[in-house]
């Protein structure tokens, strides 16, 4: 049985579960206080070419979106997402749960367009009932979409632009940032993400560590008392060093960018054999998730020797499934799924 | 100039304003523990065909929707409404700031459809990682809709019935539910929305009450302390025999019913007389509010001799509006108006 | 059977009524854009000596309070309160509801002294584990307080100089505002609270009105899209004219303080009665509540011939009921529940 | 320098390091539905002698008390709790984030004793204003306490006792579930524990693991859907594998025991060198956690060379510290701290 369901079956990179072993007996403070920490933050602020920038560890992806969301939202404001966004569809009302509507707007392939953007805020403040309404209060985009699409740097420019005017932060929920920023086709780097956005998230989960994202708000003033506001939100690990530890090793050597690379490169041999067998994608993704549309039949035969996620119905006779690459696949099981076609 | 923006202009029916002043001295018990409250409760309840109902009173309509659809739901559930629901549209977000997600479905003149709730509920829990999502917890409709348009009988016996092997509640906001339940065309009484419903208020700030919402839970058991509750959400009026004795003049010989009869009467007559004229309505709407296509040409002049909604841009030349008549629409008012066309 | 439980057990002044009567059939538009509400902004205004102050008018006092604090408040803050504080006590978790945390300290008399709001502060942030805990974000007084006691000039000046130091809003609960105001033993003005308050709110309900608490943000960027928080909140009026009229009549001749002065004069009238008889008080109120200290026989013996509060259990024998007079006592009334001791 | 400040400053057992290691590469399903979850789920019930209930492994204490006590509480409760519970001072009011107020109640060293609470109950109830009030909805012991002391069996029997009489569930908080049921003087056993709770953990941060509590909900019926609600509290791990692990790891042959009992032993030394050197302590802790009375000098030299909590000052001169073992803290380094005094 091959396995391409998801992005995190396995556990971490070794270079981290060699550095856990060394350092697992060491006595280190708790909730971040760590050099590991510390060294992560430096080597953060490098890479995205933000020396001000205020970093923290959180563990998951849903807690931080909430986190992050919350503590930028005001209590009457809500979250502009494409409608397609993970927080709007994916997380258990997480950020409801903060009090927050998500104003899920229509997408296009998974992207909320800067037009779509500017005349929903147009539409908006002309209606004269506008203040019986939630108000945008900040853009959630995710890099790379759910459904494997990337902005380019124009289109997160002109979202940007769009923003300012409106004093609307950009979050960007950046999971899977690493597999977007190591497409082959992409415009955007590290230190683009962070001129365009308020704040983001570089995943670790999907990306190498056992677990953990590094939340960055390049304005420090942002999100006061963010400390606070995890541990509020049950988002502060008592052993924050080992997210520390594991952002410093991703961070040293490029090893977050290489497994990235790898993923990428898994996924477009995948495309491309697909391709060539005459197979359709349902989006057209440079990153490591490939949407398939497959007939009814050839799905059924298919999920007895791999297992990947049902993505949704195509039409009577089709169906959109996804095939996840990651850090860890190996060039052999992506042959052999090639061959399963 | 004739103001037909709202049915909510003007204060009470001269019999409650009568009832006041008599009893305005008298010393009556807070929080709904008066005889004024008590005889109201009786008196819907009779006329619900309800015997065992609970009933309370609260004093809006946005305030009522959030008390009673928290306390209908457990933290992991949503709402599920028709995208034009009041709750999602024109509430600033109340359900949400309750913690709870409105899951908005596609809808048909301002109606939810039953097909279009089957098919929403199949669809869910065909979807394997549905356990990640807000789980619907209830079912909220209007009656009649923001949009004026009014579920048959039919419709809201098939919606029960799919509610029921679903296990959801169905709450019915009923702000104008007299307008509904006296428009001509409409074979749906008030004891069947009692049938029909878990929960529903009869809305009397829009119809002859100087404010005020009677909420009743047709299952007595279904919101325990929902006293406590509505004292938590701000919604417990300290003189509570206010609203009680709204009620109980409302509910005696039918003033609530003649009220509306009035209001469709003469909404009924400017509909009439519009579509002689030519003009076309955005909806077929039997009730108080008529939402009228004008051309921009038509609309610069008619807002300069009359106060309406501005309800939706149709296109470029044209745009709907809404005209609201009450109970305490003057004929003469209604004859003006119809001149300005 | 006399009736001294609480003080709102009438309706309104008849003045109030009087105009009620008379724009009753008016068409004014809603939620607070008539003339009526701006007018007793004006008035409101110019009895504060406060031209700019930001001022809503609210329906009753616990969502009041909820509002004004989940408005003033972050995620991660908490309100300080005397732990006999109203919103600690006896507002269901309104406060808890929108998910902030009453910080409750200890009380003297009902009111939380300045050396105690002092010593909490420097302990706080004198604790290193200060940022695993709800950071302090604003104090909550009542004028009066719960116990019927008064806060002096001195003391408001005191803790306004704590609370400024420590960057701590103040918002004083003045849902009795007036009779704290007329009190024959203060010294403390309107203007004084307006000065002291970054936000208070002057209480309709129980002093003339038939509902309705006037909140005023005496720096009006305090509440940034307040009128959208209270929409949210349910706490929006559709007919907003209906208080802004109230408090434009209160505040017409006086009118709010000449029925709060005949309050304070009958429960003077009260307890010089009662002190004179050999009784005691469970606290030296100046204000409309008096807190007698009864034996258990007399409070059984005095129960079938007057309503009151129990308020607690003071020893096995002893209990300590309330009295309230209100601007609608009768002094025959007040002589007839004196000749029951 | 010696580090004595808290009980989680290591990474987590050899043993658990060793089956990191050996399973990283494996592709394990997420979410808790792996085969190491559920092998952990059978030796925990085993263990507990509770072979139907529902467990749930979650990240960290803080997220786990707030996920617990808002599944269990409906909208209108608050959770019991003594004062120096750890969610009514260390978790930054994450109850109050999730809408409820913690009902803080005197303590007796750390403990909440039967009687305080039996006490309240029946003052609450005999308060006829009591529905104006938060309900209580369930108690939150934690065991041991945060003062290191342990409820004895018959404690918890009479709590037990009172509970079921007024409908109320109890939560144990067991973070250090380990070192208190390993304490020599204690008579409560796990599978005591899980018959007189209805809901607790068993903390592993503090006890072995690099994270994780297994939270044990003895009737299954208690917290449907549990699952989405940890989702939507940004509380469940994507590689749920890593904590269903490591408590097999820890169930195997007794390892969080054994760990537990050699802390208590080294608190115990500690407890016993220091008694014999005429040192006080704060409470009578058996666990692993020894609260010392410091004059203020020795607490000055002292920090130089080890490092420790400050909890709280007690007089002018004096000042009580907590040392902390744990399952990993050298026998060597105790008798070190000791020769310090």
């Amino acid at each position: 049985m091959q396995h391409f369901e998801c992005d995190y079956l396995e556990g971490c990179h070794p270079q981290i579960l060699k550095k856990l072993a060394e350092i697992n007996m060491e006595k280190n403070p708790g909730y971040g206080s760590d050099p590991y920490c510390r060294r992560a933050v430096e080597k953060i602020r490098l890479a995205c070419k933000t020396p001000n920038a205020e970093i923290y560890f959180l563990t998951g992806g849903t807690q931080t979106n909430a986190a992050v969301i919350s503590a930028l939202l005001k209590t009457y404001q809500g979250v502009i997402s494409a409608e397609t966004g993970h927080v709007n569809v994916h997380e258990a009302g997480a950020i409801e749960a903060c009090g927050h509507k998500v104003i899920a707007l229509p997408h296009t392939d998974g992207k909320l367009l800067p037009d779509t953007l500017e005349q929903y805020l147009i539409s908006f403040y002309a209606d004269e009932t506008y203040p019986h309404m939630v108000q945008p209060g900040m853009v959630y985009l995710s890099y790379p979409t759910e459904n494997g699409t990337l902005y380019t740097k124009d289109e997160l420019c002109r979202l940007h632009t769009i923003c300012r005017s409106y004093h609307l932060p950009i979050f960007i929920d950046g999971a899977r940032l690493g597999y977007g920023l190591c497409a082959e086709t992409t415009d955007v780097a590290l230190h683009d993400i962070a001129a365009y956005a308020d704040a983001f998230y570089i995943g670790g989960t999907k990306l190498g560590a056992l677990f953990g994202e590094a939340v960055v708000f390049t304005d420090p003033s942002l999100a006061p008392c963010f400390f606070t506001h995890i541990k509020q939100h049950g988002a502060l690990l008592a052993k924050g060093w080992l997210i520390g530890m594991q952002y410093d090793v991703l961070f040293t050597d490029e090893l977050y960018f290489k497994g990235a690379r790898h993923a990428v490169h898994m996924a477009m041999k995948l495309k491309k054999a697909l391709t060539e067998k005459g197979y359709e994608f349902a989006w057209d993704s440079c990153t490591n998730q490939q949407f398939v549309i497959l007939d009814n039949e050839k799905y059924q035969t298919l999920k007895e020797k791999v297992t990947f996620s049902v993505w949704e119905k195509k039409d009577e006779t089709h169906i959109v499934v996804r095939f996840a690459t990651s850090w860890a696949t190996k060039e052999s099981d992506v042959d052999t799924l090639i061959s399963f076609f």
